[in-house]
């Protein structure tokens, strides 16, 4: 049986300006980028940069691992994100915090099952039912003040294997 | 050749009483503690709870992986943090914003090369020779002026392979 958080999926950071944010990126890491979205309901234009694993999904993939290792094989992301406009989550954590770290996702299996074992936890949901995230992943967020102060979102993976 | 950056290793989390944190995430996601240690140097108490891929790295050493693989198979890791005092990074940063995410630590393969190259294109180094971090791993701090508010660490682990 997989754990529950089977990988850090992201982290999401805040910034003002995408494109500064992406040529940073690039030009520090070398992160390319492998999704750029607006998300009317989240309201953010995002990009998703890939760290690292590239290489390891095409080993795994000659390995033929097993499923419960291939589920995991997802790179980890960077996830860049400007807000729509100033009354958004985004745009008022800008104007409270600066820009900087907003919150880290972590990967499930499930994520349905994932929420009614963290609700029952003590833990609120920010979305009681998941969310379309990047990639075609489902989401949903938790609530930081029962986490230390850490926005924390769940991502079921479009496609796991 | 790997990408420079191979992994998100870890996030690290300023909190205010380890020992509830650390409670926080077992009861919360099930993660274990796989570290304890007091860092002088950094002036913090931390534990490191791994998430996901310890089955990934059994099944990976059982397909026997090409080396290159191999060396992203550590799991990724949520690092709590608590101040040994005040007057100490974190202890200044929960003054000034309160507990919450601190810093992301990405995988590198060699942190010497990874600083030579990334102290070329513009990005200040906290440290310009690496540190002593967790588990054994060497680490080095990047400015967050220079990385849209995001204190960036680079973290070559203890024993790659």
């Amino acid at each position: 049986m997989l754990p529950l958080l089977t990988r850090i999926d992201h982290v999401g950071i805040a910034c003002r300006d995408l494109d500064a944010a992406i040529g940073r990126y690039e030009a520090t890491f070398g992160l390319q980028v492998v999704s750029l979205e607006v998300n009317e309901e989240q309201g953010v234009r995002e990009a998703m940069l890939a760290v690292g694993r590239a290489q390891l999904a095409a080993a795994a993939a000659g390995a033929q691992l097993a499923a419960v290792a291939a589920g995991d094989l997802r790179p980890g992301y960077v996830q860049l994100l400007e807000p729509l406009g100033p009354d958004t989550p985004v745009g008022r954590f800008l104007a409270r915090r600066g820009e900087g770290l907003h919150h880290v996702g972590y990967g499930v299996q499930d994520i349905g099952q994932a929420l009614d074992a963290i609700g029952v936890r003590g833990v609120r949901l920010l979305d009681k039912r998941p969310r379309h995230g990047s990639l075609g992943a489902s989401i949903a967020f938790l609530h930081p003040a029962d986490l230390g102060g850490v926005l924390t979102e769940l991502v079921q993976a479009a496609d796991p294997a």
